[in-house]
């Protein structure tokens, strides 16, 4: 009975200490996130006449710096859940970017994923650097509301379609390591 | 003897598992922060004379796209405990917030809340959508110094007066869910 | 030997338990970063003429409000080790800051660290207010990619040198209390 007891109570222990030492360690993997969502950003900078399609406007113009520097815009972005600009979007982008570098097309984004449909009502706020020459670029996931509460996380970025300075589409993928609901 | 430590054993054992069990799940509950302030936001927007009352400035335009599209403000605003501007005050907000969409009034914040007063002394920096319309909005608190040192949570607005374009107030729930201090 | 496992049963018990304890009553303390960088922040602002010196530009103006209220800049500064302007540059910070002050002069930033080296390659990201008259201010590192895999900590800006409106240096002391990697 007692042998019993004593096995017991090992087992327990060692499962005890290694889930402690995994959480202690490193309780986050890159590769295992706990909430992924793969969705696409249209951005439609309004051009001067185009005032019904327009999602985003520029409200600070080039400096002499070169590669747009200085140039902010700021956006109302539909989300879609595949890369057509018509598909029916499943939530908004709200924020702005600008242009901050002289030697190429170099930008950083602050902004919010707004969902409210039958799969998620919440928000999730991201914000980080996005160099345009690098295939894919890695922004943090700073904060969530919603069904998104207390969210963190990475979304990187992939530039899908580039048709001038008018209109450009972003594969966001968005990777959730700490999900509380 | 034996039979004692073994009782012993197992009864902490379960209380770990228990515990253990608790933290992993989930550990944060969005009704019980581990700290709260409720606060009130005064912002006077610089109409070109009241130099001497005006809290805020406008930097950039409306854009073309309408409801203040693409107008940005910088603020430093004071925070009350009840809704009276005169009220002394307990800290200060400072950050920018602009307009961002075509079809109602809807903004976006950024901005740090400031105390150096006998209760707190530290900072908290918060970020998000405030789609003016919905009657509560919620921004993510991504991060804290001083008496908030690494705090994160939850900031829900909810707009208590709006007199035109030149004073609003909006109360502000800072709801914490992390707390290290 | 049932006493022997017993003991060896109890030893565990306890180290898990304090450690358990210790975990979950603060498990971050502001002495004991598990990460810290040292860098220095130079920013050379574009004056209209130093087109080739220059690494950032004004995107908006002063308001009437003084002190350079309202007056925003965008950045792409090179980070050093030491406070050399010309040491060989360890990484970039990408970003911007505005004035938002009438009584003195007060900033407000929000920007990406940019690692491609061989010590690190990754990005911090970092928002917070900078009230200049203080000697060091504390900003959020708010997350954090690639080697920085959801870091968070503190940034703690101090005004190295000041050459007017064209030159300044920030020692920039960097302190994560979340690692992951």
């Amino acid at each position: 009975m007692m042998n019993l007891i004593n096995r017991f109570c090992l087992a327990i222990l060692f499962i005890l200490l290694s889930c402690s030492l995994s959480t202690c360690a490193s309780k986050l993997n890159p590769d295992k996130p706990c909430k992924r969502l793969v969705l696409y950003y249209h951005d439609i900078l309004f051009n001067g006449t185009d005032l019904s399609n327009a999602t985003s406007a520029k409200i600070t113009n080039d400096t002499a710096l070169g590669f747009h520097f200085g140039m902010m815009v700021v956006f109302d972005d539909p989300l879609t859940k595949d890369n057509r600009l018509l598909s029916p979007p499943v939530g908004r982008a709200q924020g702005f970017y600008f242009y901050d570098r002289k030697t190429t097309y170099n930008a950083w984004f602050a902004y919010t994923l707004i969902f409210n449909s039958s799969d998620y009502k919440g928000t999730l706020n991201i914000m980080g650097a996005d160099p345009l020459p690098e295939k894919t670029r890695d922004l943090s996931v700073v904060g969530g509301t919603g069904d998104f509460f207390m969210a963190r996380g990475i979304a990187t970025f992939k530039t899908d379609d580039f048709q001038g300075d008018y209109y450009f589409r972003l594969k966001m993928d968005i990777k959730l390591y700490e999900c509380y609901k």
